[in-house]
C-alpha cells in the first residue's frame, strides 16, 4: 500500500470520524478537519493512530485526497471553506442529499446527485469522486467486518481507482461504479435503506454487489 | 399463496416472459400481452403452464395485477395503450429509464424516476407500484437461484405487499423499499449494474440487501 495524505472534512461526525479511524489503522497519515480546530484536535486524539486535527480549510490544504463527510444541508458551505485548498486534487464526496424530516424518502438534487453539485460547486478544477454513500457510520466505527460494499463514481478512472484502494484499505469492497452522475443510484439507495431499517427492524442493512467480480485492468 | 390474475404487458420481451413463466409455474393465472395478438399467443404457447397470450389491451383487461414490462422508449404508447383497462388496479411499472447508447450512465426522466412518470401518464386511479428493476432477464428466464433482491416500491403499503408476495411466488426475495419516488434508487441502479457487468466482466451482477431482515406486520 502506498501512503497517502487523507484530510477527512467534516471529520468529528460519525461517517468521517470512523473512516478517518480505519484509514489511520491500515497506515494512512489522515487529518481530520472541523470548523474549529479545537474539536478537530480533541477528536483526533480520542481516535488515536496519529490522526491530526485541523481546521477543514487547513486540513484540506494538507491532504492530498480530500474526503467531504458532511450533511447534504452544510454541503455547500464546506464546499466554498475548502475550495481554496482544493484545486488539482481528488475530492470525494460522501454526502447523501437527504431532506428532513422525509429521509426516508428519495429526493435528489436538481443537479441529479449530491455528488453532481459538488462538481459545480467546486468547478472542474478538481477530480470528483463520491463514495461512502450505503455504509452505516456506527458499524464502521467499530472493527467488525460490515456487509455492504461502497460504490464508487467518478469520471476520471485512476481517481476512482485510489478511492476504491481506499475503501478496501477501510476493510470494506470498493467496486467501480461508473461515471460521477451514476452517484444517484448509491445516494439515493440510501433513503432506501433507511426505510428498510425502520420497516425490518434492520441494525445498519447494507447493499452487496453481487455477481464473480473480476478485477478490472487499469 | 392466493392464485390471482396476473398480466403481463410487453410479455413477449426477455424480462416479461421470464416473469410470466415463473409466476405461472408458481401457479398464478397469468396472461402475456404484446402489440401483437398472434405474437403473444405464439409466445404463451412456448412458455407453458397454461400461460395465455392476448393483445396488451386485452391482457391489462383481464389480470387483476397488470406487470408492464417494456423499454422505456416504449413506456408511454404502451400505458396509453393499456389506460382503459386498468382504472382500480394494481399496475407493477419495471421500466428503467435507460437512454442507448449510454446505458451504462444513470438519466433519470425529469418526473424523478420512471414510476413516477408512469403515475402520472395513467393518473391517479391506478394503483402504482415499481420492481424487478435490477434482476438480469436470462437468469430469470431459468429455473436457477439468482443473487438478487426485487426491491418494491409504492405509496400503497398493501399494494406493496402484493408485490412483494410475487417477487417471493417468482423464487426472488421482494423486499418493501418505500414510496413510489424511491423507485429511482432501484432504476438508477440498473445502469450501475450494467457497468459492472462491462468492467469486472460479471455474467449479470445483481443487489442483495444485507443485514438481518424481520418481516414486517402489515
Amino acid at each position: 500500500m502506498t501512503r497517502k495524505a487523507i484530510a477527512i472534512v467534516g471529520g468529528t461526525g460519525k461517517l468521517g470520524a470512523a473512516i478517518a479511524r480505519r484509514l489511520a489503522k491500515a497506515g494512512h497519515q489522515v487529518v481530520i478537519g472541523s470548523r474549529s480546530a479545537e474539536s478537530a484536535k480533541t477528536a483526533a486524539e480520542e481516535l488515536g493512530f496519529g490522526i491530526e486535527g485541523k481546521t477543514n480549510a487547513e486540513a484540506a490544504r494538507a491532504g492530498d485526497i480530500v474526503i467531504v463527510t458532511v450533511p447534504f444541508a452544510a454541503q455547500e458551505a464546506t464546499l466554498a471553506e475548502i475550495a481554496p485548498h482544493v484545486a488539482g486534487k481528488i475530492v470525494v464526496d460522501t454526502t447523501v442529499p437527504l431532506v428532513p424530516p422525509k429521509v426516508m424518502r428519495v429526493q435528489l438534487p436538481s443537479e441529479g446527485s449530491a455528488a453532481a453539485r459538488a462538481q459545480r460547486l467546486l468547478g472542474e478544477g478538481v477530480t470528483m469522486v463520491s463514495a461512502f454513500h450505503n455504509v452505516a457510520a456506527h458499524k464502521l466505527a467499530t472493527d467488525e467486518d460490515i456487509a455492504c460494499d461502497v460504490l464508487v463514481f467518478g469520471d476520471d478512472k485512476a481517481a476512482r481507482s485510489a478511492v476504491v484502494e481506499l475503501a478496501n484499505a477501510a476493510g470494506l469492497r470498493g467496486v467501480h461504479g461508473g461515471a460521477l452522475a451514476n452517484s444517484a443510484a448509491a445516494e439515493a439507495m440510501t433513503s432506501v435503506l433507511i426505510f428498510i431499517n425502520k420497516t425490518y427492524a434492520v441494525d445498519g442493512a447494507g447493499v452487496q454487489i453481487t455477481g464473480k467480480l473480476v478485477e478490472p485492468a487499469d
